[in-house]
Parts: C-alpha cells; structure tokens; sequence
C-alpha cells in the first residue's frame, strides 16, 4: 500500500480533516482500512514498508509484498504485454530487494478486459523471463474481468532480523545509491514524446524503463553493511523522503554527486538529466544508509557483486531531506510523481 | 486461479483447440500462465488446490491463497460495502478451511472507480469483523482505481502432511458435506427478484447468502480424519467433480441426504430445494472424504464441534459424479456456476 499512498500525501487532507462526501486520497483509504485486520505479536512489520515481514517461529520469517500496476496509471496503454509481464513481478521483486529478502514465490491476480491470447502469452512470456532468472515460483492466483490490471504478491523467507527496514537510518549515516538515476524516467518521456532524442539514444533510454531490473543480489549482500534501505520507484527524492520519515531523521543529498548513465548525459542537458535523476521515477534502484565506518566495507562490496554505488548524501538530524549543488541549495523544477502525466490522477 | 477456471471449464474448447484470434476462456488463461514461473522444489502444490501449500523446512509449511472478488460478478451491485468487505475474506477463509489450515495474514488489492468514505469504512467494518472473529492480521496490500474489486490472498502455516488436499479420496470413502446446503443461493435469487418468497424466510435466506461462515474450526479437527476436502464455492455438484476429478475416482451422491435448513424447506417447494442444494453456489461449506472406518470417529468429531456434518454419498471407482434419488438417477434443472445470471460471463 506505500506507493500510491505517499504519491499523493502531499495534496489531500490526512485523516482528521476528510471532509464528508468528498473522494478519499489512497492515503486516507489506507489510514481506514489499517485498522481492518485483528492485531498479531507474529506482525513484525506490517503496512508501511517495502514489505511485511512475519514471524515464522525457528528463526525464521515470512516477507511478503504486494504491489498492483494498472494500465494508463503505471504504464501507458501502448507498452508490449511482454513488457507489462516483466514489469507486474519486477517491482515486486525491487520491494524486495530493498529489503534484501531472497523471493520464491509469487501469486498472480490478472484482470483483463478480454482475454486474447496474443496478449496472455506476451504477459505469460515476460513473467517467465524475470521469474526464471530470480527463481520465482507462480503458485496460485486468479483471473477477473476489469480493465488491464496485474496485482502480483511475492513471498519469501529471511533468517530473523536480516531484513533491511527503512526505518533504521542514523545521524551521520552515509546516503548511497545503487546504478544509475533518471534514464528510466527520460525513457518514459520519450515513449510519451515529451522528449526528442537522438535515435542511437532512445533506445537504451526506453529500455531501462520498459525492463526494471531488481537488484535482489546487491541487497541480500547489505544485509549486514546497511542501517536501512527502500527501492526508488516514484523518483529519488520522493523515496528519500519516505526513508528518512520512517527513520525519524534527516538527509542531505548532494545533487552533483548523482550518477548519471552516459547516454543519459548525451541525450539532454545536463541540468534536465539532473531534474530526471532527482525527481523522475521507475528507476527501481536502491537507496540505502550505512554508517561512514562501513565506506570500506562498502567499496568491497561493490567490486564483489559487480553494482555500482555511489555516496550521493548524508543521514542529519531533523525531518527534512535538502538538496545542494556546488555547495547550493537545490530544488527541482518537478517533484517525483506529478511530473508525468501518465500518472496524473491514480 | 482455481474457481474460475472450473466455472467456464465446461464452456470452451481446452488448450490445444485454442481459435486463433478468439476471446480465451479463463481456464485457457490460466493454463498459458502456468508455465510462467520458475520450477521449484520446495512448491507442494501450487495453482489448483484450493491454497498453494510451500516447504519452510522445519517440519513447517506455508498456506497461501487468493481470490478476487468483482462486483456484477461474484457480488450484485447493490449490496452493502460492510458485506463486501467481510465476503472478500470469508471466500479466502473458507479455502484454508478446506484444506483445515489456520490463517495468520491478509493482504487486499482495493479497486474502486471513486474511493467514497462511506463505502471505504463500510469495506473496513465487515473486513474486521471476520478478520477479528479469525484472529487475521492484514499486513499488506495496494489500492488502485478501477471497476470495484477485492482481491485477499490469506497466508498461514500448517505441519508438514497436515493439509487436507483435494486429491486424496479412496474407493469405498464416504462422502460428507457440513451445514445445510442451498441456503444462500435461495437468498441471492431473492434479492435479485428470481424467487418470490415469503417475508419471514426471505431474511434468513438473504444472510446466508451475504455472510458466508467459512467452516475453519471444523477443517482444522478433520486433518487427521479426512482423506479429501474442497469448500462449495460454485455448487455442491460443479465442487463434487472437481474434487473427484483431482483424486482420480467417481462419485455417488444421495440426493434424498442432502442436508436442508428449515427455513429452505419451508420457503420453497422439496423439488426446488433439492435443486439449489445440489447446484446453488456461494455455500462455502465442506465438502469431505473419509474412510468408512472413521464415521464413528467423525461423529464424535461434530458433537466436539458443534457442526452438524452429514453422509451424503460414497466415493466409486470411475471418473464421473452421480446423484440417485429414491434409488433412481437424478439430473438437477441447473448445473452449478450457470444458473445464475449474475454469473453469466465472468
């Protein structure tokens, strides 16, 4: 439930202040419906992470996430159901990634407006494709008529506190990300035609948003180095502002450090390639906190598992997360979700 | 992936004969989805049972299932959000019943085309109703915007060989069936103006239908007595077959057994309520196998539990499922998911 609930916490009333009659935000649905379940001591985690975590007993846990993408709201309705088949388990896989879980299992609810059978097997197709390469079973789901919609829940299992929370970040932790920022995001506006590229640049540009890759293996190894973790999924800032509340604290982000992928820089200035890397979305990249003693450990860790990371900021105290460039304050000329269109009103 | 499925099963050519071009039928859907996921050894059983069962090693196995259920589909437009909101995990529970397993977690993906207050804290109240009666935790989920839908997928953990699986009924077993049959399905042909009853039934009727009571305390007592289980979700006979289909046998049902409530009997002509027994849907009682040895051990059972079970068949060799009447062959009026017209294309 974290994505669209903090899409739109900025511009609804929270709960206090719902004004009868009027539509609620997905964060006032959320706030009601929290409170629909029976209360567990086995919840050692429930809504409001990348994921649940639950008590196994023996040392063990369950995580599990859940996350819906819906046509025209999380992708435009002309990107191949290959693609969307890919996507659908994808950013499930990033939820759990950010927690360095080890996935095994998913579920599949599939609404379609009618079933034909050139799209389900372009779906089926993508699926298969991430899932053999994480190892994902598809061991149950259902099938409805709606309007295009693939609500995907992975499930799997991690030794008892190994999980990667977002709330465990510290004053004076470093801030690093995984990757590269903002190509995803360029991609989608050239699909959407809001950008002109060079054509020997869409391509790749369009690519990384079209095939998110999580990255499960970078997380499974921070499990120890890490304070805490989440996934960039609604743009860089966005996702920071999110950790750093769960974590009680603040950041600092330093704007010139942000890695930028080579096509990116020449495909577009580069003051729109940072606007992309700050604040654009489906980066599906790992935001994460460790203390300045662990840099080494880091660095080893990022020759090992051959993923560039890179200390973009700092854990301080406070509640707000700033940016600087060239020593600076920063802003945006966007921020995060509202940017695109596309996604205008979820 | 399982109701659907079986629902239409009977209606379109199987895969194989897919038309190229046509409108696939959900069981061909879900057979082209099948093969998108990893193989893997620690699955159990996945898609067809009525939960996908998964190794946790230590003796431990996690339960896990979901359904999906839309309005205008499996729910008329105007009921209430609070009787919604508890169907949308009773139908789930009433899965973990039949394979006697004890649920712990939820998760809900919420479509809904505006999300209304009211409507939202109506879903809530009847989610916690059922949820605190189980002792279910909902620890996850995502809500999107879309035609209303609500699809729970239930997890819990059982002992490894604890679960009672469809596949498991013997020649010679008798066959049981808990509660009273029909019930709901005389109520929701009530309130869609099908059947004239009079008014001191009809209430009865009506809340049999909107609030299914998934048996969970009875499955969990038939673990050690029980060879196979299933839950009457779309209709003694279309469940009876599935059952039997899965365990390799045929099937004897008594119609004259079958078990009627006297509101049932009072509202309706013996004919007309033999048929909604035998073909109504949306009972979620259990349908059970269980050697012939045992129906002194069953016995003891339901007075333990306080719910009346009752033999109503036998188990054959073969692979087709009977109904005598009187000693002689018995056809219903209907068969099962099609009757209604609520239903009809799913």
């Amino acid at each position: 439930m974290r994505r669209q609930a903090a899409r739109d916490g900025n511009r609804r009333p929270r709960s206090g202040l719902i004004q009868t009659g009027m539509p609620l935000s997905e964060t006032q649905v959320i706030e009601l419906l929290q409170s629909a379940g029976a209360t567990r001591t086995d919840v050692c985690a429930g809504i409001g992470d990348d994921a649940a975590v639950l008590e196994l007993g023996e040392g063990q846990q369950l995580i599990s996430c859940v996350d819906a993408i819906v046509e025209g709201v999380h992708f435009p309705r002309d990107i191949s159901a290959t693609d969307i088949g890919w996507r659908a388990l994808a950013v499930n896989l990033s939820d759990f990634a950010a927690m360095g879980a080890v996935p095994r299992w998913a579920t599949l609810v599939l609404a379609l407006p009618e079933a034909e059978e050139e799209w389900v097997r372009g779906f089926a197709q993508g699926f298969a494709e991430i899932a053999a390469l994480h190892q994902v079973a598809l061991v149950g789901g259902d099938t409805v008529r709606g309007q295009r919609m693939a609500a995907v829940q992975v499930m799997g299992t991690a030794k008892a506190g190994d999980s990667i929370m977002r709330s465990g970040a510290n004053t004076g932790d470093d801030v690093w990300v995984s990757g590269t920022l903002g190509d995803a995001a360029a991609g989608l506006a050239v699909l959407q035609g809001e950008l002109a590229v060079d054509n020997s640049h869409a391509g790749e540009l369009i690519q990384k948003f079209l095939r998110p890759e999580p990255r499960l293996q970078l997380g499974q190894s921070l499990t120890r180095l890490a304070s805490a973790a989440i996934d960039i999924s609604d743009g860089l800032l966005t996702d920071a502002a999110r950790l750093a509340r769960a974590s009680g604290v603040g950041m600092q982000l330093e704007i010139d450090r942000l890695p930028l992928s080579e096509v990116l820089g020449s495909a577009t200035s580069h003051a729109q390639a940072l606007n992309f890397a700050a604040t654009g979305g489906d980066d599906y990249e790992l935001l994460f906190t460790s203390p300045a003693s662990r840099r080494d450990a880091i660095r080893t860790l990022i020759d090992e598992v051959n993923m560039s990371c890179t200390r973009i900021g700092s854990v301080l105290g406070g509640q707000t997360v700033t940016c600087v460039l060239e020593s600076k304050p920063w802003i945006p000329s966007h921020t995060g979700f509202d940017h695109f269109a596309l996604r205008g009103s979820s």
